[in-house]
């Protein structure tokens, strides 16, 4: 039979190197705006790659990365997978017992680290009970070392330093582990999901075209969705793909440094959670921004509210795009695009169609599953939403058992609860799996739950997301006390013993103590019930219930 | 390794249906203009996949057309590969004999032939030596069988009436072998092009985003260009996957059929070879057409002259996308897309760019070599292009001794002679396979140069193409005549011979007797010497230089 060359994401750098020598990559630093070229970016990813070599990295061993957005973190997404490595995107938000997992779970052979980072993964170095036995480099992204208790350390303008600016590229398979990132947001220990190069290939022409996320030569687009969130949302290789320039905000962008970079770099496409574009909205009201550049925000990782899809389309012509998907989908999957005619129904109806998640990529397909198998897309019945195709996952790294469960036939069954309209807009109503997203990052309930009954004086215990306005959703304890216990005592004790273990941004706003946790009928917790009598509850978050950003 | 579901085509017509189930597909036939939706050829692929079923044709047979654009050959479209089998599009405008080498070598099961076409494949059938005995059946598209000597013959709609109108579409893997298109522009015999799922898939995937032909839901969509022409360049299934409203021109529109398909259908988008639209402009002159709804041409097959690309966008506001590409290319590889900035350029100098082959699609890769190796993109130097990806093949069918000089490490050698410029844009200078292109259509002067060359009165001949308004080549055939030999009486001998094996549209418009043909160093036939000194030589052409479209 007929082949082809394998589907890698090398001709994209190839491409855009030739192509578009010239176009910029902007990055935003503690020192400034750098600014680079595809020429110049290609021969740096070149030097990473000739330095691995030299330092004795496996082409078949993973590198992980715990960075930011800037440009060396965007280095890695080229010099490692094209060298036939397999990038591995660390969350550095996440519990230190959770990264701790991942690394000794990935076996990961080198991490580079940005110096904001520095602290937190010396945390989890310290007592880590070899979990990062197979590290036998960290890199420090900058041109200095600090002190630090990681060790052996470079720094990366050392590590890269006098290399050769051309690399002998090897021809690879399609099947050859390209990237990996690990899914928290349910229950039990991290997921790692495993990318191929033919996954990433195909994700990135998934979302290139008008269905996905329409990015052409002439766009300048600025992910502020985090690097190491599923890849950025896969925005660095298909901009790249595209031709397109980059700007990348750097740690910790605030709404001024955002506005700012907007207005300064020309941005037209920016993406991100819910929360970031919230947070501009309340600068634009202060301060004056020049956002004409600006076409399109892509906002995904929790739903946008209606009204902040109205603010930014009649106070900033900026269309909004609401967007759907999943670690283990790529991230991509649905995007709320109008269709035709559309555009000339009243906005209230359109604005409808554009808080869902959405409509199906194409070259995807899914169905909704109910008790009694698939429900008809009536915008009434809902189900278990089950999605299938060349960039979405079909199994989790190393975990059998979650295999079994969360995989059939091909079908990545993902525990968001949809229901679909006539029209194919997929709706998400509930989750199976129970998490909190709070500023578009997962909080486990259940982890909550399992230490909060772990507290001798706590008889049941539940924990949901109540609806916030800046964060989403926050997590509120709902506590049964044994009989005589002090309430007051129970619920600073309780904090104390969370706070241990889990970030700041991780603690519940509130505990509630109720008499009994309300039950289904086959006797497990109802937390609807919950979500519902309490969706108004108003709790007073944290200045920052997201994670710390540095 | 983590997997994924297979690329395959079933799920943009999965998608199309669900997502667009009211979108049209709109045929001209004979009888009017016919209308179908999305939901309802859904209906109709599936009841063709099982009357194939019934016919007790295997999934894993070729079944070939010998068809113009309408909704019946797009039914094949999908409902052929979706069940496993091999789409084998026949261009009915070749010789009789390279019809029955294709067929044969094909091993075509089925056949399914336009009414207007049945002359052509009885003329094919007739002496075809045991060609055709692979084939089971015709089936003639259209409600009626006419009075053939096919057989057995049947008509589509009594083939495929009364079947069940869903299909328990298998999963395949995405190596299956889905397309077929051979290829007879160089020398010898026709060379057949295998497209897997995967490959079909992807090239789908790599004309959707705005670096290819940006295609959206919201485009109508007219090819022009005829479906056994590399399968009308993909748009049948990349309309599909955008959810766009097709348009099928049916059997051999003339420019007023064009030009009021597009004011009635709001035609958005179309795509054929330069003679199409310099004929439309031609209409235009005389007539009145709203092209208001049109904002692009896809021109491909042949160059586009920059004229046209210039009366288009100034007296029509539509803007003409020059495309490049092969039958061994799926067939779009490259695009002669503006650059950011070259907008503002004067338009001269942007015209210069875009009567080019253009910028290469992300996802591929390519190389020009000279003697000597890669020769660098100065606009000077100029070799051969080699160009590579996911939806170049790496072989031809049961052909080993081209693969052996057409292909190297996985490289597809085009034949065609380039250069490129600093920017990237690919231009064509020079075939090196000698083909000539009437009206879009090969003819390969080597196989006219032999039957010429047959001729006793003859010492030698070569035919080259030369440049004309209307057809861009058309060909001239240049004979050195024996000794004492009367040119008059040769000339129409050579024309008479021709005749019986070639169609009408093939034969030379001028026989020009030379005294010798010029050589190269290395005594080969030096057809540029030709080309250079006759390349305003005016020739004749017949009123259809083009095959008879009906």
């Amino acid at each position: 039979m007929a082949g082809t060359t394998a589907q890698t994401l090398r001709p994209f750098l190839w491409r855009a190197a030739r192509l578009y020598p010239e176009r910029e990559i902007v990055s935003r630093t503690h020192e400034g705006i750098e600014r680079t070229t595809y020429a110049a970016y290609e021969r740096r990813v070149a030097q990473l790659a000739n330095a691995l070599d030299d330092a004795g990295v496996g082409r078949d061993e993973r590198i992980a990365t715990v960075c930011w957005n800037h440009t060396r973190h965007f280095e890695t997404y080229f010099g490692v997978p094209c060298r036939g490595s397999q990038l591995h995107t660390i969350n550095p938000l996440l519990p230190d017992h959770h990264i701790q997992y991942i690394v000794e779970n990935a076996e990961d052979r080198l991490v580079f680290v940005d110096p904001s980072l520095v602290e937190k993964l010396e945390s989890c170095y310290a007592d880590s009970n070899g979990a990062f036995d197979t590290v036998e480099r960290f890199v420090v992204m900058g041109g200095e070392v600090p002190d630090t208790s990681l060790a052996p350390v470079t720094d990366y303008e050392s590590f890269v330093e006098g290399h050769d600016e051309t690399y002998d590229w090897p021809d690879l398979d399609e099947e050859t582990p390209a990237g990996m990132c690990y899914t928290s947001g349910t229950t039990g220990k991290p997921k790692g999901v495993e990318y191929t190069q033919s996954m990433m290939w195909a994700h990135t022409m998934g979302i290139l075209p008008e269905a996905g996320l329409d990015l052409g030569a002439d766009d300048v687009v600025m992910p502020v969705v985090p690097m190491f969130h599923v890849m950025a949302w896969g925005l660095p290789h298909a901009v790249t793909a595209a031709g397109g320039k980059h700007v990348y905000p750097g740690p910790a962008p605030d709404p001024a440094d955002i506005a700012r970079l907007i207005e300064e770099e020309e941005v037209t496409f920016t993406a991100g959670v819910p929360t970031v574009w919230l947070g501009l909205l309340e600068y634009l009201e202060e301060n004056d921004a020049d956002l004409s550049s600006l076409e399109r925000i892509a906002i995904g990782g929790a739903a946008a509210p209606k009204s902040l899809i109205r603010t930014y389309e009649e106070e900033h012509g900026v269309q909004v795009l609401h967007a759907w998907g999943m670690t283990e989908t790529s991230p991509v999957a649905a995007a709320a695009h109008l269709k035709p005619g559309m555009e000339e129904w009243p906005a209230e109806k359109r604005d409808e169609k554009r808080v869902k998640q959405g409509l199906v990529l194409p070259g995807l397909e899914f169905k909704v599953m109910g008790e009694d198998g698939e429900v008809p897309w009536n915008d009434e019945d809902f189900g278990e939403l089950w999605i299938r195709g060349p960039w979405v996952t079909t199994e989790y790294f190393q975990r059998p058992e979650a295999n079994e469960t969360d995989f059939e036939d091909g079908w990545l069954k993902t525990g968001d609860v949809v229901r679909v309209d006539s029209e194919g807009y997929i709706q998400i109503v509930d989750r199976a799996k129970d998490v909190i997203k709070s500023g578009g990052e997962w909080i486990s309930s259940q982890e909550l739950e399992n230490a909060i009954m772990a507290h001798d004086d706590v008889s049941e215990a539940t924990v949901i997301g109540v609806p916030h306005e800046k964060w989403q959703e926050r997590p509120v304890a709902f506590v049964v006390p044994r009989e005589g216990v002090g309430k007051g005592p129970l619920a600073s004790d309780l904090m104390d013993l969370l706070s241990t273990e889990y970030p700041k941004w991780w603690l519940p706003d509130d505990v509630v103590y109720i008499e009994s946790v309300p039950k289904t009928a086959t006797g497990k917790f109802d937390k609807k019930v919950l979500r519902e009598e309490y969706s108004n509850h108003a709790v007073e978050a944290p200045e920052e219930a997201a994670p710390d950003e540095e």
